[in-house]
């Protein structure tokens, strides 16, 4: 399989089950309804560890830009390989979001909150403070990369280095996703709001584009400090 | 240990367990009574993940006909056994929802709303919409079908897969939940739904037939084209 | 470390983190105050999966005297260690009870529920019906036992068989445990309920002793019940 | 990496993930607030198990001067190395109390309860009592310290070890976290509590200083206790 088609089916399974889950729990008229952040939290974590296990030996799976970037910056994937990684994950996400359309179709119809339709597609920070919603994401992403190679760097039984960082994410939401949601990744956000932008959601508001550049440019910042952070004391 | 005995245990252990979360969230004067959403999909993970590691060894712990159905179409089994399985995973489903049955019985009695009662057995979709409560269990049944079987193409410690199996069905639960419920397997809703019309249940309403179909017929297409695209790209 | 030791120790701790996870949910003025079935079950699967992954290479890590029995039966344990096993179970299980009872004294005296206060230490049925909530503790035990003896016959990485074990429990809870609150276990229920009987606890009722029986003496059927199954087709 | 290094970054990660999930839970205007108990010892958990598998080959991963001394006083480290760990764990709890306050000042800011405010960086007692609040931190330590101690001597799959450190933080938590908020860990209390008599938070409270020293001095007690039990039985 090649790394572009791992990225494109791995992240577009991120998306539909991460866009899923919060559809489920912020839309009304679903099973999950107001179930809360701990299934909010629990299904992005399994999002990100299931379908990394599937495609691990595939790509790495990365399934996010920001890891892209800095695994490229610090040496461990070539720079050449970059845009084929972009185009799975950009693309994946993209088809993650209008499956969860579809599926949630008739959620979307009951719902009014024009907020918690986006919502499901893309972050938005409770109070809007551009410097504290920038770093907040610089430090959830910081954690994200740092951990991520750092974990690795420690033997473990095959498998269980894929959980471990399934529960990374898991506490980056618990501990980290209050102010601003966790992006943590421009292809989650980015891609899904552009879906947002073009579907024909019934009711549906403006897709805050004032916002977008946020979780696209300091995850970057974010995956490249904790990568530095990791070249360096390693 | 025959695939039948196993598959009959199995799916058995299954449903009790399974039908047992839903029983004990959803039914009135129970110690879970309105335990909400992250129960129900972390019981229904436990009742699928730990059967399949009591039982992995001696017929594979299917426990769901369209999983026998996608496996027999790449001929990862054989069709000629596909009977025997049959056997097992829709006689083992009924056994499982009499078993909660006579364990919930005063739960039951205690309950005045007739969808609850049903809801123990069989699933039932938010808003009643065809088309896309057929998509919702075949996306559902896809992700699980695929996923499976990716999962089992990585190389991880002995018994890590199957649990890792089990987190695929606890965010399939979470994140495509919402829609339908996630039948996502024939033997799950036809069979505790059979039993749902034979029992004595107290002040019972009727078995929703006029649904009936769609968790078993969108599951195996949702599994085939699981299957299939596994096939194709690997 | 004898048997004994590590029986006392390790169901010391089970009823301490155990009961201690009843006593922050049921009583008044904790910091888990009403925190809902999920904590319960959480609580209860990891006060068996820690102790036993502690204790396991020094007796088994049964805490639990159905199993001890049940294992006895099919010959895994001579019946001469039989007694060992039962005091150190017993005993550890009411120093559990005590050291809940020093730990939330505050929580308890904040309390004027009487049921509750009692909750902690003992189980017992939401509806008193002796033949169901016989069968109820029946087929959990059942449960238990049974699904311990096949996940041990299948092969695992070193620690994840007895994780598989609190899985076991967790669900058990989840889906079994809404009819009498589980105790599957005559140690976990008749120790701390003689150390609620002793106990100087603020303003507390009786030990319910008309229904003390059911937990001791169902639990070792349906062990045996799990225990010949297994026997029988393994 | 040097031992200083990696209790440094370790124990800063822990209380930015630790004191963080607090901050998404107690305080207003946050996606987590109010998402309960499981969401904080959960968070906490994770907290301590991810960065300990970041770092646990670098230095153990102690991250509690509590398991520092117990670890010294039984030989498994030399006292000489002492300093240079509780250099580590209290700075990088004060580093990682400051991240918080950054993340979260718009949560601060919009949460008039200062106790909510001090509750993110320090624990409290849900009734003081001061024997009583002593011996629950006592208590919850010597489950810590034996749990990790007797965890260890047993065989499991690399990495799993430290998961179980997870989940016996977790019970922990469940379990035990009811009256005081389970500080068991100086570096988790004193550092914070610096932090918070320190930073700039809008409209802060007191630091509740009259409390200060019993999350210090009863953990060390409690591992104490917890390491000579461990020399004693094994």
């Amino acid at each position: 399989m090649s790394i572009f088609m791992a990225e494109l089916i791995g992240t577009m399974l991120l998306i539909l089950l991460g866009d899923g889950v919060v559809a489920n729990v912020a839309l009304k008229n679903s099973k999950g309804s107001n179930s809360g952040w701990i299934v909010i939290t629990t299904g992005w974590a399994l999002a990100v560890a299931i379908p990394a296990l599937m495609f691990g030996t595939y790509s790495g799976a990365h399934f996010n830009p920001a890891l892209t970037v800095a695994l490229a910056a610090i040496g461990s994937i070539p720079w050449s390989v970059v845009p084929e990684y972009f185009a799975g994950e950009f693309l994946g996400g993209f088809l993650g979001a209008v499956l969860v359309f579809i599926m949630y179709y008739d959620q979307f119809a009951a719902t009014e909150d024009k907020a918690s339709k986006l919502g499901v597609f893309a972050t938005g920070p409770m109070t809007r403070n551009t410097a504290i919603n920038f770093i907040a994401e610089v430090i959830g992403t910081f954690a994200l990369v740092f951990g991520i190679l750092l974990l690795g760097a420690n033997k473990m039984a095959p498998g269980l280095n894929t959980l471990c960082v399934g529960g990374l994410i898991f506490v980056i939401g618990l501990s980290l996703g209050g102010p601003t949601g966790y992006a943590i990744n421009p292809a989650r956000d980015l891609s899904p709001r552009i879906a947002h932008a073009i579907l024909p959601i019934p009711d549906k508001g403006d897709s805050d584009w004032g916002y977008a550049w946020i979780p696209v440019v300091a995850p970057i910042v974010g995956g490249l400090i904790g990568a530095f952070l990791y070249q360096a004391i390693i």
